[in-house]
């Protein structure tokens, strides 16, 4: 009986955390949890540990481990979806590893696998902030920036399962440097990465900003979502040109992509879109409207922050799931 | 009997010329014709000329007016493919025009009508350089730059039917003005028109080049593909840089478009890519190269120019009108 309902873990895979949703098949969240990725670790090590997380969600749900029907899981980085294997994740260090086959083994239950931010796309897509765009676009934005597309309703791969790279088109010629190798991408100028570098060298330049401060505080190394939140209430002007200046990148991009597919959607997802909402989506918006080349898309084409916030990835992973073991 | 030939009349209109192709069922082309669009006549002038053109080629092939299946116009503008207006063609200066409905009054014949662009991307891909690429990208660069999209095999037009607006994608942050009114779009830094103006400013700062003479010996107003040739063929100087800057432009754009969407082909076609073929296909396939964002793009994304010339437009035409009548 239980069997029947079709329980299915869905993984969100990333470089400093995993988050996993346990799912029946109404969509209900029976239970979630949540686990650092421990990349330090060899990657054999972190599957025993999506096992793990993936077990004590089953119990937090009531649910025995033989009740799991099936996993799925969102990788960082392009997959071979037919054979499980994750090509390539330097955030985790991954290079062509099985990642399906090794938690198959260990779950004893079928394992899907897709990219992270394809899976985020079609999250928002059939549950979220998307619901009933024919054509949408996905921008995650966080360390890095990721694209997903849904072109006539199906999520699409692209001719090599590499679609969606919009973080790195060029959007500054011969700007700064990515983490890609190329200059001026996106996600050069306008990832959470890119922002705190633009701060940090404003502060070695002398300007005054509280964010190294607010990090100290709350024991960050790094230029969190929340940092970015608190800095901008505190008015900290680093941080506001800062930001405003990735939500042009942002704005200009979301109207290059509306200006070539032309969608109904374009749904910005990720931790600063989750903490800042429209906030952060406002300004991109706006920058985006000034750049459409259609005048109509001003009316016509939604521009939105994600609705599912950080269970994107893990409730696309359950959909894809859903969809190819039909 | 010769009814079941199906034979259509394929119409490129251009702002400057129109092109028919007469084609039976098995792509042959029976006949064609040229004339000039004489865009200072109102709009059902045009029609008159294009109806005489068609007819004119019908003639040609040894057919009777009778012998005509269907007409298939390729026009200059975004259209309503439903009920054959042309929204707007600056070009023309038409604005919401019947184009479909006049056409189909004066030829008594179903009349088809698809974006010219579109229809010269679908020509590519049914009979020119793309076949059998199942997503395949189409730019067209003359005196604009327009781009047509090829996905999952069949023309992907949008949610609201304005899909490969790919010239006013922005490449040049606060580049210089483009036609749309905005700055730095990919028409305003690589387009015909931008270099012809490219290369007006260097000879009007001093420097030396062989362009206005060629252009004064051809009786051309305008820098057209074969002053270009004829300016390349003698190492003019500007005409070199400027053609250079132009390719570097239109090889980040393959970049960016092929790191969004992954295709197997990318076709570059129009006046330029017919006229120069290689020459100018080349550089702009390098300058991709070193924008893509997957290394093995290189070795599986075929970029060529355009196989059908000045007829891309009007065979798309045919390939487009044979599908909707069916």
């Amino acid at each position: 009986m239980l069997r029947r309902k079709r329980i299915i873990a869905g993984i969100d895979l990333g470089g400093t955390s995993m988050q996993v949703l346990i799912v029946d098949q109404r969509n209900n969240i029976l239970a979630e949890a949540k686990a650092p990725t421990r990349r330090a670790k060899k990657p054999l090590g972190v599957v025993a540990d999506i096992a793990k997380a993936v077990e004590e969600a089953m119990t937090n749900a009531g649910l025995k481990r033989s009740d799991l029907t099936a996993a799925s899981i969102g990788a960082p980085g392009p997959v071979d979806r037919d054979r499980g294997i994750v090509h390539e994740a330097p955030n985790l260090g991954w290079f062509e590893f099985p990642l399906g086959p090794a938690l198959a083994k260990r779950l004893r239950v079928p394992v899907v696998l897709e990219n992270d931010v394809n899976a985020g796309t079609l999250g928002e897509h059939v549950l979220g902030a998307g619901v009933g765009a024919s054509n949408l676009i996905g921008i995650f934005v966080g360390t890095g920036i990721g694209g997903g597309l849904i072109i006539n309703s199906k999520l699409y791969e692209g001719s090599h399962g590499g679609a969606g790279e919009i973080g790195h088109m060029l959007i500054v010629l011969d700007g700064p440097l990515c983490g890609c190798g190329h200059r001026g991408c996106v996600e050069a100028v306008a990832s959470r990465t890119a922002m705190e570098r633009d701060v940090r060298a404003a502060i070695k330049s002398g300007r005054k900003s509280c964010v190294l401060e607010l990090m100290k505080r709350r024991n960050k190394t790094r230029m969190t979502s929340s940092v970015i939140n608190a800095a901008l209430k505190r008015k900290d002007p680093v941080m506001r040109e800062v930001m405003e200046r990735a939500q042009r990148y942002l704005g200009i991009l979301v109207a290059n992509v509306v200006n070539l597919l032309d969608p109904e959607c374009v749904v910005i997802g990720g931790g600063l879109a989750g903490r800042l909402g429209e906030l952060y989506v406002g300004p991109i918006r706006e920058y985006a409207h000034e750049h459409f080349f259609r005048e109509k898309d001003v009316k016509r084409v939604r521009i939105v922050p994600g609705k599912l916030a950080d269970n994107a990835g893990a409730f696309g992973a359950v959909v894809v799931a859903r969809r190819r073991l039909r």
